[in-house]
């Protein structure tokens, strides 16, 4: 049994270590199109910062422990076509690897807007290690003092807690009107504040149009007809699956050009199996597949993938979109559906805002948490959660709670009824996810 | 309609609220044996240690707030009997109270050990504000500089952490082989580490045979042979349910003295209800009653006690013994059922150790988590979980997805399936608890 996979990031290694702790005696190789194998993508900011030393650190296994669970990494290497009838794959190097089953873990790229300039030295994007690489090299040989950040998600933000951290003054664009689409403008606003209160400056409601080189310099042109004068621009715009090769060889493409998979991770093509950013998503709430590339659902499905190549029948159970970030001190984290999502899949959403602190106040260095709660008014069903508060607040784990009560179906308030764990320097007697819970129940009934 | 709440602590207040929400039109009074409503008894080391500046801030809510919510609270008014017949209450004043429905909160009274010199100057307990007020006295008047802690759970430990903090040095005795004995030996390793690390002194397998007066200071004799020279004494023994009333009034007792409750916190005398620390209290995983004084029993209790008194049919939905506490630097926590009770009810009960860093350890201040997961070999079903980790590390949060977990009685496998939130300095793609259930998963055929 020779099981292929094209990958080698969360979802293609997941895929091969569960291949190999179901079947000791399968053949696992693993074609990886650059020579830094199953490491963080998440972990970039982290290594820009600096608060990474190292790019080897980043990595979640090492090759020698890859090659020591038996699987064959065969690095810088490209598959070039799939031949799905006589079951081979072939590679850049002119190869023909015959295989027994194919999981295909092509992943994304970040998306690069088509705009003049968009090429110039000195314009990034981070998607991949060798992104990483030419970035710190350029920060250490050019030691800009201020860069342009296009694009207020997740990477962008945690991009710009790394460059502040490296001592850079930054303009970060965003075309909607706050940070962090995947949050209520409410709760984003605490992000905003601690970008501004930091010298940096903020540009909402603006598009990029064009990026024109000024010497050594660059000047970011701006919707509104400003321009930003920088040293830098990154690009974090989003990403886009890698899919061409799944394509030619066949495959469907589905939700923003991902591969189609069902939820047991088969592509419909014999003997090929698809998991991680190249693939649609299936989401629990919404019932149907959707493009959201994470290193949660990566893992996940990558597993499932590895699991059922071998014979197994696992489902994926769903993403939920539950996702969190830090940025300097502030937490966010949300999971669920916003209002506008779940009132555009027929559910009477209503959304409530709740305060308060983090742990009894009466021990020091409790934190104001901020929630918003979304639930259907006529049954009462949880749809989703949001929440910042400060570092240390247990916000991540918190909103977990909530991701849980999600995945169950729970009512917002059967959230009272769980035994959480409480002691004064850490919670209260009601968890503060149950006090915001209750509130959502008793503004239930009030007017809008 | 009146109602008629026998305490002011937790259950009586989470009681009268829950009344004054449903019932604006209700009279709602309250008999209160001291002058300190509705505080927190969890933060009383708190005040000891001086995190807490004043007693006042420990109230959850101040007598003019609890007044401006149209409750009637009586202070320094005990009752000494119950007509059930007559729906009346006397107090020690010797006012008959009539009432339409009653709910007897009376909570606890610390144990105290018979013992010789049990009753001496500098031996103390801790569970009413009274008892905080005379020890804060004791240690501003007299500036012990060592005090022997009797009892290594929750309480006596939280204490060691405040005494520390006030300079004193400690000796702590307890009669089981290992402190907090609600975990495994194995994670109370770890805070027996952080006491000796501190210099303080622990006496386990020990008894307390006698406490004698030695001048103006004690002596403390443990089955050992061996006596502690010191110069107060903390016992931090347990509680036990203050039922006399009840039992007087014809309530049943059950559970370690407690007034035995169904579900709806029904005492099965008529128009009388019961919740909190002086109640049996419904075990979800054991499905029967056990006592088991915590204020988040005692504010779920009185929330349902309090409704159902209107006319409700709530039921509760039963403890699942989530307990956490901070001991310096050191978060524990705990869920479920120990392997030892598991297997007493009949699982096949099968707990595994395992380790890993709180977050992507390349991302500084990762801090190591330590776990024990019990699982029903047969079922693959979780059965319980403990946890500990230092402060910062998520912990009490994360022991909460655990929590959930037992409350939907879901399979150890099945927590691999809930999308929980992930960021490099808060989790890894999957969290700690994901990778602990997994290798549960693993170790679950290997030999024991």
């Amino acid at each position: 049994m020779h099981v292929l996979i094209i990958g080698g990031s969360d979802a293609g290694i997941s895929a091969a270590l569960r291949v190999r702790e179901l079947d000791t005696a399968a053949d696992i190789s693993v074609l990886l199109k650059d020579q830094y194998p199953n490491y963080s993508i998440c972990g970039l900011p982290f290594l820009i910062s600096g608060e990474t030393a190292l790019p080897q650190q980043l990595a979640h296994r090492s090759l020698a422990e890859l090659e020591g669970s038996g699987l064959q990494i065969q690095t810088n290497t490209t598959a070039v076509a799939v031949d799905a009838t006589r079951q081979t794959v072939e590679t850049h190097k002119g190869q023909h690897i015959l295989y027994d089953r194919l999981i295909l873990a092509t992943g994304a790229r970040a998306r690069r807007p088509q705009l003049n300039g968009a090429d110039e030295a000195g314009v990034f994007s981070l998607r991949w290690m060798g992104d990483a690489l030419r970035l710190q090299s350029f920060l250490i040989e050019q030691q800009p003092r201020h860069a342009v950040i296009v694009g207020g998600g997740y990477i962008g933000l945690e991009m710009a807690d790394a460059l502040h951290r490296r001592g850079l003054e930054l303009a970060v664009v965003e075309h909607n009107a706050a940070l962090l689409g995947t949050v209520h403008p409410s709760l984003a606003a605490s992000l905003q504040k601690a970008l501004l209160q930091r010298g940096h400056s903020l540009h909402l409601n603006q598009r990029l149009l064009a990026i024109q080189r000024r010497g050594n310099a660059l000047a970011v042109e701006l919707s509104d007809g400003s321009l930003v004068h920088t040293e830098m621009v990154l690009l974090a715009v989003g990403a886009v699956p890698a899919t061409e090769l799944a394509a030619r060889a066949g495959i469907p493409l589905g939700a923003g050009g991902a591969m189609v998979v069902d939820r047991q991770m088969r592509t419909g093509v014999d003997r090929i199996w698809a998991a991680g950013d190249g693939v649609e998503t299936y989401h629990r709430l919404l019932q149907r597949n959707v493009y959201q590339p994470l290193g949660t659902n990566a893992h996940k499905q990558g597993r499932i993938a590895g699991e059922n190549a071998l014979g197994g029948s696992r489902h994926y159970a769903g993403t939920l979109g539950s996702q969190v970030v830090q940025v300097f001190d502030q937490v966010v984290a949300r999971t669920g559906l916003r209002s506008s999502e779940a009132k555009a899949s027929g559910w009477q959403a209503r959304s409530v805002a709740f305060n308060c602190w983090s742990h009894k106040a009466y021990v020091p260095g409790a934190g104001n948490l901020q929630f918003r709660i979304t639930g259907d008014g006529q049954s009462g069903r949880l749809l989703g959660a949001q929440m910042v508060g400060p570092a240390g607040a247990e916000v991540a784990k918190r909103l977990d709670t909530f991701a849980q009560a999600l995945f169950h179906q729970l009512t917002i308030e059967a959230i009272s009824d769980l035994d959480l764990c409480y002691a004064p320097p850490l919670s209260s007697p009601w968890d503060p996810v149950q006090m915001a819970a209750q509130h959502w129940c008793l503004q239930r009934e009030a007017p809008t």
